[in-house]
């Protein structure tokens, strides 16, 4: 309940539905059964166990439905939910015992659940870069000529159009979806390394299991095993964090263009006062400066969770399972607010000039 | 369902029901409306309306059921729910209209209601610090005079005590006791300004009705309204940080006391691997030291939240309501987790040495 | 040359003589050697050597000239200056050695240095609060009664004071002033563990030398010895950050009252532009919200500080060396600076209304 | 004095003479003239002055010793140290003044001086990755495949080579360089944008000329320009925070590895105790880890400056100068003492075992 964005009042503010969907239990749980499936058929696949076996297998653990009071009670107990759930698979696989989860570890399963989820995180972040995009050449050609006063040190310096600043809002977006696109194959892909990450229990076909699960779970392939190198997944948050910055200026500058006495912007729909009736507070600008100064603020403890102890550390990975999954719907949510703010400007700037 | 306080299974590790219940939906709601309630006393108290008026409204208002999704739909728009809150109880009012919320501001009811959910926090904290300390106590007796490793730098330095370990756990405790005695008078404190925090709306009678409230509601009085100067509540999370940061020593020391080769410790009830089914975890262990990071992480972001603009930043106050209550919850779970993880300690140290 | 404290031209905005002066190399070493010779005055006290020995070993120590190339090279060696030092002081001593640190050790020695630095420190903090209370009690009185229209949300509001103002800018100075006073005996307190803490090398009479130690450097007793507990320290970096923060919000009020449009304030002396000679930008008014947001960062940092390991852990305490001195340092800069801006405002707020 | 890297004795653990070049004030004055030359040949090559009077000019620059106290005194005036580096050439100019600075702005001098040096910091980092990387491949053909027991959550899990721990410490580090490579065309990159960004005070050919300076300057050429978009240098500090990250984490294995009764690894040349000479202490391993933190923490205020106001936010600007250069330092510093380190290791891990 103490959460914002699953919080029954402030979720109408911070909360939003695409975001929330990709991190549903159910989504969570479907990509945990995909990984144990797809593995029961690598199994098959590397002759480790017969293909009639593994196929079947993969076809009971992909109709499982887990008992998830016993899920949450295995976390409480082993300090993560794969644990319970691979004895709960197992007690339902009678002779298909063999084919269930043999050789790989939790992490394997968690972490690749994890590349699925931010697989789905990418998706949603281009194409609502994309949409922004355009929302912002929109109010370009609507008001990008009119004139503006530039400001610097929040000091009147000298005239700009608006079509400068919306150009300052916008160059950085662009520079996100090429940066989404660099991250998506160093992202989402597939964990594979067994109890210590060495790739042993898997045998001489390690390395092929673990490519024929990237293909068949749309990931990709991974020479390396991350773990306790989590780089990657550092530079997603950071992706994150740069995201929700760039539009933390938007909506600051926004602020500051919406205030009385500088007026350059209107927008509709602004949020009442319960005490001043006549207030039309910019709530969505603002929420753009508090995304970002928290997503600056969790994206600190995503690079304190790079030292890992050996070859798992449980305190600094379950750090990352406390902040990655909020930046997440920190940046959907600025995101959306975003675009919903910019179609509720009316104007920007004053009366239109000549282009210098 | 990001969220590893509430989640399905994640909050088997993470969750405290106890601190859960406070922060509930139920619980905020009904300290919004204790706080409608006596300000409808107050303006009767002050003569602002009479006082039949007064009680009647105060009693209309504490029987009162708001539509839930009603908040969630006004928290959207006007960035926070006490404007749709005020909007439903103003529509119930009828005659009693004038003793409803008329010269207070949205701020009050949440900063208040805060107030009132952070007193309880404080106790919970009290009385599990002095649990723990019992604990440690308990263990000081078991074990305080076996030997030890002392170790400086993660390397044998001199023999010390059990004892000697379990004094530097608990001795910053005693002082987060004292901490908590500090603060409260300066945290469980009324919110009492009107729109602009000058308290004019209120009258002549403002410091009175302010006084009348905080006796009401079991907080302390203030002479300064703290709208935009939050220095008190960051205090808090402050200590909310320090408490998490000395169990996380305690966590890490733990941690290092059980690897195999030092084997200065022994727990029972460890967490299991999905691969190697020998493994005793460390899980309450890693998870102090999980909890201590993650508060050191958020601990900037209330203090950017410092940052406010003029009467009220709309930006810095929701930074608050985004990390202050994960904070707590991380805090409240440190402590059941280090109860408990001590209640599983079944030996520490070596064999029984003379005292030096 | 990086640090923009001690830069050669950056320094112009950020440093701080005052402070510069409490952290300078000379004021450390004689901290390190008020330390050794009031320890070796302690060993005579306490009978462990004979008085005169131990009087002659201490004025020999007061009056030491470390080999400074020689401490450098022996913190790269050893991590830290005082085995380095003490090697020195021993090869000086002659037949004063059993006079010489025997029984105690480097973070005794660094731990009181570093108590002794922050009794100035809170001196200096506590002198600049008072003056800078005075500075806004002289602006309230030239300027309160002046109209300024309340902002929330950073929208036009209702109507107050500049007095109103005025008032939110003082009132946590007032706290942080009696915070200073709350914390000095916590913070400057005397250190002495010994190798491992437990004060054992040091005999029976432990707790008498740590108290003559204390009484003779002007320190407060400490019956607990803070190698690995630093809740203290980190409290005063707390401290540090809430001093700096809530001068932020000054800095950032006075950023936005100086907008062209708003014209609330008016400072002389503004900074210029290279390209803009009209410009008068307020240069310290936006130092003040660049100081707040560094130590809201660095915070962090003190807060992670606190997971020491067993009885010292060298890369928690350095990591308390790298992130304190900075802090302390732009705390006392943006006292500084906000004493100095005060002074430049010739005025605020628009016309002497009506007190309402 | 009070920054580590810059300190007396202090300086001895932290400080790194390569990255302290760098960042020296001769170099980046250097830099600053070197950005003003370039652009008074520039205005001579746009023809908006004689090509005589731009080379003289240019010359001039080159040639020009600033008065450093007025440099100094500048930056206390201006915020920044260009307005009096400016005054001081234009003084100079004589009948070369048209040449000087006309139509561009501060921030593009810092800005590009800035470029200049990070292209310097990148050229460090990549040399001293690739040297690092041949090391670990050095002491994986000296002690691969020696035996070590993995662990994981820091329990003996199952046996793995010291190969396979080595590659987890340098598979990153590959990551890391090619990031470098990525990122030099996005950092090192030329700034030109006049008083508001928008360059028109460069009129037509403002294009052409920042592609002639940043020919001119071996910079990448820029079609944007970046005074308020800091995301590229954000994200450089994201990967300085990263590789120190990477560097932790080995830190953190060799303090755990070095252990006694673990007894993984050894190393010469460990820190003396002043109270225990028996002692050997891992210093540059917990280096690795202190840094590593101290950059985590740091990169939520780089983040935290991405929110800058409008056309160029003087606090946000002045926070990533007061973190950025000791990031830099930090990652070098870590980079170095690796190096060192992996020197210093004369054995890891247990007897030769058969490769499974």
């Amino acid at each position: 309940m103490s959460d914002v964005f699953s919080h029954p009042w402030f979720g109408g503010l911070f909360a939003d539905p695409e975001i929330e969907h990709i991190w549903s239990a159910e989504r969570q749980l479907a990509h945990m059964l995909a990984f144990e499936a797809a593995y029961s058929r690598a199994l098959g696949k590397a002759g480790v166990v017969d293909v009639d076996t593994a196929t079947s297998a993969a076809d009971m653990i992909e109709a499982f439905k887990p008992d998830m009071a016993d899920l949450r009670k295995g976390t409480e107990i082993d300090g993560l939910p794969v644990p319970a759930l691979v004895r709960q698979l197992k007690h339902s696989a009678g002779p298909l015992l063999p084919a269930v989860h043999a050789g790989t570890t939790s992490q394997d399963v968690l972490d690749t659940a994890l590349a699925l989820t931010l697989r789905s995180v990418m998706d949603l972040l281009a194409e609502r870069l994309t949409t922004l995009i355009s929302e912002l050449n929109r109010l370009n050609e609507a008001f990008g000529s009119n004139a503006l006063m530039g400001r610097t040190r929040m000091q009147a310096a000298l005239p700009i159009t608006v079509g400068d600043r919306i150009a300052t809002w916008r160059s950085p977006l662009e520079g996100h979806h090429d940066r989404v696109n660099y991250l998506r194959p160093m992202v989402a892909r597939i964990q594979l390394g067994g109890a210590v990450g060495d790739r042993r229990p898997l045998g001489d076909n390690s390395a092929a299991m673990a490519d024929f699960m990237a293909a068949a779970l749309g990931l990709q392939r991974s020479d390396t095993v991350w773990h306790s190198t989590r780089e990657n997944i550092t530079e997603f948050a950071d992706l994150l964090s740069l995201i929700s910055g760039s539009l933390g200026k938007l909506g600051q500058d926004i602020c500051l263009m919406a205030q009385q006495g500088l007026d350059e912007i209107k927008l509709s729909g602004g949020g009442g006062s319960s005490a001043m009736p006549h207030k039309q507070n910019p709530i969505l600008a603002e929420l753009l400066v508090t995304l970002a100064r928290f997503n600056a603020t969790q994206i600190s403890g995503m690079h304190q969770a790079l030292v890992h102890e050996q070859e798992r550390s449980g305190n600094a990975w379950a750090l990352e399972w406390m902040i990655l999954p909020p930046m997440t719907q920190a940046t959907a949510r600025a995101l959306s607010a975003s675009i919903e703010m910019c179609a509720r400007i009316t104007s920007i700037g004053g009366v239109q000039t000549e282009q210098p």
